[in-house]
């Protein structure tokens, strides 16, 4: 099979559909927003770092930039028309948690974010850097604390994030995570190794 | 359900897992090598730009930081074992692409970093920015070409990236994408819009 060549696209795939919690203080009071960004990735371990790319246009850019903090909060099937409705509809418009049923909850070690309390996981970043990049402007954010829902956790205290019934974005789909296939360091694994860890992740 | 507060960590989910392909001249010719990367994301559309961040002890670091250059290659089911073994293996000790039974070939634009011939998808990219992060680098490339595979386009010149089997990395684990369950704007669609189009992303 050969290639086609094509004009260069963002092509990446599959992404994450996060939900991004804004907040800052205005004349009028708080105001807190929810965009979804699919244009976000890790980019550090040590310390946890994560990127994400805004338009100037969004009303979270301005939110952003004033408070210097932001959540990301992953999407599970649950959240699918949320994810979906915050990407496309302006958080100048209408209040978006009010419109998707969805609850703000204070994020760790944050004062202006909220994050979503019906997400699985959410991340509480602040700004580290910030750089103008064209169409959009990417934050890096480092993440200052992170909550999981409690059922996410085994009694050993590991994360059990397969249980969570995440959504990946790809390519303007959003599609469910399907079967485990294999983890980190499976194909230099024995074959005991391998046939254990992979019937604990098939057992939902 | 109420979250538990955890020391922050890298939970962003799901992620690709792309194969990372440099290159340079050294004195002893040219050394090609392959490498996975999780921490790697979408940054910018105009012009279309992504990150990807390395570890300075891996040997991609080193070629990266030579040649300016590399691609990114989306990885599907059939490259689920490379992609795992690409990722615990150092390209110091062997030939990844011979041990893998990959095919270099030319990535449009570039001179030095080869794409994954059995790739469904690759990125060329030129590095336009470098930020040490802490144990990561991230390099912000531009992509400068992309090839597709030609069974991934249709008749009318569309990318049916749907069909392409691609996996994705959650956590330490890889997961197939699973079921289609919506597109982008479906929440705000008209009803016959959204049967049309779910209808079309269904048939693969």
């Amino acid at each position: 099979m050969s290639f086609i060549t094509l004009k260069p696209g963002t092509l990446l795939s599959p992404v994450p559909a996060a939900l991004i919690g804004s907040g800052a203080e205005e004349e009028s009071g708080l105001v807190q927003n929810l965009m979804t960004a699919a244009w976000t990735g890790t980019v550090c371990s040590d310390p946890p770092m994560i990127s994400v790319s805004i338009r100037p246009s969004r009303y979270t850019y301005e939110l952003v930039e004033k408070s210097g903090e932001f959540t990301v909060n992953l999407t599970d099937r649950g959240l699918l028309k949320a994810a979906d409705y915050c990407g496309v509809r302006s958080g100048r418009e209408e209040d978006k948690f009010a419109r998707c049923g969805l609850t703000k909850v204070r994020a760790e070690g944050l004062r202006l974010a909220p994050a979503v309390a019906e997400s699985p996981v959410y991340l509480a970043c602040r700004v580290q850097k910030r750089l103008a990049l064209g169409s959009h402007v990417m934050y890096i954010g480092e993440i200052v604390s992170m909550g999981i829902r409690e059922d996410l956790m085994d009694k050993s205290g590991a994360i059990r994030l397969e249980k969570a019934g995440l959504i990946a974005y790809s390519h303007g789909v959003y599609n469910a995570l399907g079967e485990a296939l294999g983890f980190f360091g499976f194909s230099v694994a024995a074959p005991e190794v391998f046939k254990r860890r992979m019937k604990k992740l098939r057992e939902k």
